[in-house]
């Protein structure tokens, strides 16, 4: 059993991750913390919890943790890091979910998040934890930043290219739809059910904090920087994300060799899934789920080729994630507690 | 392991069933029924499965199953009835899920399904399988008839009153909200996207067969025949019933008497939780369970009782309660598989 | 021409009237007070506008009002009585869509509200403005107290069983479903959309002020106070409102003799429309207008009359309702700028 | 006064013409022609209408339309011809809401909808629809082609682009989110509730034939043939498309000249509305209109310009804008019955 703990976790990112640890056949949970809600019991504000679980609140201290504790952050980026240095200083391992730890360059953070990172070192510890990319340094990490929910979402559609070599970086434009629990719990007239339902629109057009993580990520194989394209839009669902990729190819590959290069990364991968026949990714047939469903459209009018990837925000694009990378560092089975399918209809 | 067949897995029931089948610790899965599909793979048919699980349809006989499953169908009524007792005749138990085996009245069911019943012999033997009012008789029974969706929501919130004679059956009123999953899968001009979505409506307010099978059940507490008003409601969600129950009750008794009446009978049941502080239920709180929430409002204006009950109307209104049924015919720990909350946000 | 201007534009009820209201062809709009937006745009608030229609708003004063203008006042209660009062003192007639003087009787308004009322003489004044069962008062009115949302669903719904003293008073159960915009423009956690999505449930069960509202109509009809039962519901839809109303009759009346009284109340309103074929009211039908929609079942089992009743709680609820009032008040045809039927699909 | 007919009324695009043609003060309506529902009367098809308005139905023949009269054809492509070319034949002049007369080459018409075209003729006859680009030659047509809804929302925002020989059209992506009315009233699963309700997916990712019909167009200003890549998604709302369009732009042209120049096409334009500030188009704020709203967003990072735009796809983007024909051709001011805002909340 790995004993873990909670920070921030009356947010959305940080109940799914409750929901998951709690029935995780290998966890034991330890501390439950929270800064808003200290004192309350976790089913008075979560009442689907009411009479199956009960649990107090309440403030974090570090001396609560115990050393063999992994502990996972699921708080605004500013505050995260504060509480991860204190947690690293105690030698915890950590998985945090903000952004604060997505960066491997000081300056990318401090220009994107626009406020000063106070643990360069930190940064510099930190593995990104997108085990399909990094599962071999995640295992050691002892500081897993747990990627945004749209970077997950690109870069599992990127990464056989990327890899490969066969993108052109500079082509890239994706054209991301997010559900509303994307947004957070706090209360926005954006997301305000009358101003959201029965609505589509783009937001944040031209910098969105998500950009700048999928650009380091895709740094690190097309050796530099490159600009993307990335526009998110709001849409009415509760959860899920649907990624539309555009990019051309380098060199003339086609259509079935694309497929087949994608069946070798993913074929062994238990959580991404390419669909190859009549069915398209959805964002209900990956809900509740830590999966990540990509297809391909090799588009022949516009040279270009369309990589469609959908996951469920707060699993693989965030709670999902952060356990598959708990399972890593524990050394369990990576597919330990996630094996749910997509909650249809 | 207990093995068992699905007979009409692909109905949404069917595949509901499957979810929480697949992922039962103490589960074998034999065989997948399907008329429409034979021949085809579930993942074809259920994205969420690509990847994941694979298993080829076939068309129904009676000799694929073993003669130690319990075999569930989730069929339309009077299809299912011949099913039933083909799996009968050779033995199996079964857990069926179509209203053909609800009642014990040969006759209210012919009247209310306009059709014939063939097997009235086995509506003696069917159990009516509402665990909470006939844990024993199931734990024994060769055929558990699976209760309706609104049955199960409003008998769960009446079962208390009915029990302890307080309830003035003349004076029920049930209005009864649900998702439009409980319509099922068949495509209809009401359940269409755009004439559902943001809209609501009752259907059926006179008629709906329900209305009988709770009728049904509260004779056997009140000692005959009542006539219930009964109003379904189609509401746009995809899952979830809300009842909302009024009643006048027997004698003079207060609020904290009825809520210590209840807690009474329901403390010990798994799957049944009194909300008593300011939540009321909601049916987010119970979305993909086997969960149902319920909460009494003493109205002294009018001297009625309002009974509040959320379930999700494939869990506890359908697959859950099936399973639940199986765990107590198989000998299993009652909440064996079924330990989820509710997946919210 | 009529002058009009409105206080406290900015709400959801507020825009909703600006929309009818310019579109009214014998309307010209003077002034647009809002407390919160002063000095700012309506088109930068409520983008539809842009390019279309541009005004300042501005902070209220009487001064800016001339006294021939009937004033709209669509303002939180408590705060619309002492504007109402500064408009009364120099003449003005006003609408108010507050719940500030829909009570004869000051003390079921005090206890009701929970604050006192600093204006009894308005109170007497003030004419509850459902045209239907007041039209003749609402012609000569001063002050035209606008109904609630969920008592014009209710009240249309019963006035022809009040109006012929068939009501059994004291049976009368209303289970109304509202949409979202009910709610409100402000910021709350039940109306978040992840919250509200995907979900049903009832709030408020015992203690909804607009019970009062419905009792204190009633009462003129019954001679004498009666207490309903009223349960609220939020659905997860913008706009509309069904209420399904439960009650016996006096006497006896068999279902066509309901229909054809129904009728002779209704068959010459303009905005109340009884269905008397398979289609039932559904909150879409009746979507962006002043219309009602009703329909009648008797329940021969529970010996009950279920009557639904379908409105747009922004439409006939509030906002064109409103209108309906002022064209009373101005001498204007009845259904002048109120002719639009349901936005469908 | 204009007298109209309409062929098809009881489809989602007819029935919203009816709405709109039954409000515009200088139209007369005569024929409502229906195949399925010929006999019956509107008001029970749509009871939205119930107690309102009230025309039977019939079987479409030539012969009961004027030669005055303009007639609107709102039928399934294919259908639409034959009926198109009766009307033509007997001098009646025709806006036709189906792809049948939206391309001027024949070979293109009969490649992408995999049928012959029996009238070519009529297309060399036929003007396209989109008063913004064709103003002056709709006004003398005979046949009317009205565009396709994210055509219209696409070429709105490439426009001033095209006509100033600005756009590098190898490089234009349009990625297009659509309401699930614009999958029409036919019932398919993909458009049943419990499918399309929280979910998003994109379909028909290389070969939807609106991308002919946007390629075009665009050929008349980039004097030949282009690809574009085009991707219609499906997102669980009732009406509204967004399209969000990437582009490079020829030559350096800074953000501001940019909004100069869009500023320059549009400021004129009653129905294109360019949004500036910190407002982006959203659906629901040109719902129920026939309004565009568009926005720019030029991105530094990948050298891409960003158009927004945003229609109803059943207003600007089928109805509204085939009433907006009719104007024109019949010599009204063009504004003339679609002045309506947009329906928020």
């Amino acid at each position: 059993m790995q004993k873990v703990s909670l920070v921030g976790v009356t947010g959305y990112t940080g109940i799914e991750l409750f929901r998951l640890l709690q029935s995780h056949p290998s966890i034991q949970i330890n501390q439950l913390f929270s800064r808003n809600h200290a004192g309350e019991d976790i089913a008075d504000i979560y009442p689907q919890l009411s009479g199956v679980y009960s649990q107090q609140l309440v403030e974090f201290s570090p001396e609560a943790v115990a050393p063999e504790e992994i502990v996972f952050t699921a708080l605004p980026h500013g505050i995260s890091q504060e509480i991860v240095a204190e947690l690293r200083q105690q030698g915890n391992r950590v998985i945090d979910l903000s952004g604060d730890f997505r960066y491997r360059d000081q300056k990318v953070y401090e220009e994107w998040y626009q406020r000063e990172h106070n643990y360069p070192e930190l940064l510099q510890e930190a593995v990104y934890g997108l085990p399909e990319l990094k599962r071999k340094q995640i295992k050691q990490a002892k500081l897993v930043a747990n990627p945004g929910c749209y970077p997950t979402a690109s870069l599992l559609g990127l990464y056989p290219l990327l890899e490969e070599g066969l993108l052109q970086p500079e082509t890239v434009i994706i054209d991301a739809k997010s559900g509303v629990s994307g947004a957070g719990k706090s209360l926005k007239r954006v997301t305000h059910f009358v101003e959201a339902d029965e609505n589509v629109g783009a937001y944040s057009p031209t910098g969105h904090r998500h950009t700048s993580e999928i650009e380091g990520l895709m740094a690190e194989y097309t050796g530099g920087f490159t600009g993307i394209a990335f526009t998110p839009h709001l849409i009415p669902i509760k959860r899920g994300i649907l990624a539309t990729i555009y990019t051309k190819i380098s060199g003339s590959i086609g259509g079935k060799a694309l497929i087949g290069l994608y069946r070798q990364f993913y074929d062994d991968e238990p959580f991404v899934h390419l669909l190859t026949g009549d069915n398209l990714p959805q964002t209900h047939s990956v809900m509740g789920t830590n999966r990540c469903q990509l297809s391909l459209a090799l588009d022949q009018r516009s040279g270009r080729l369309k990589i469609m990837s959908a996951i469920d925000n707060l699993g693989k694009g965030a709670a999902g994630q952060a356990v598959q990378n708990l399972n890593l560092m524990a050394g369990f089975d990576e597919e330990l507690g996630l094996t749910e399918t997509g909650i249809f209809p």
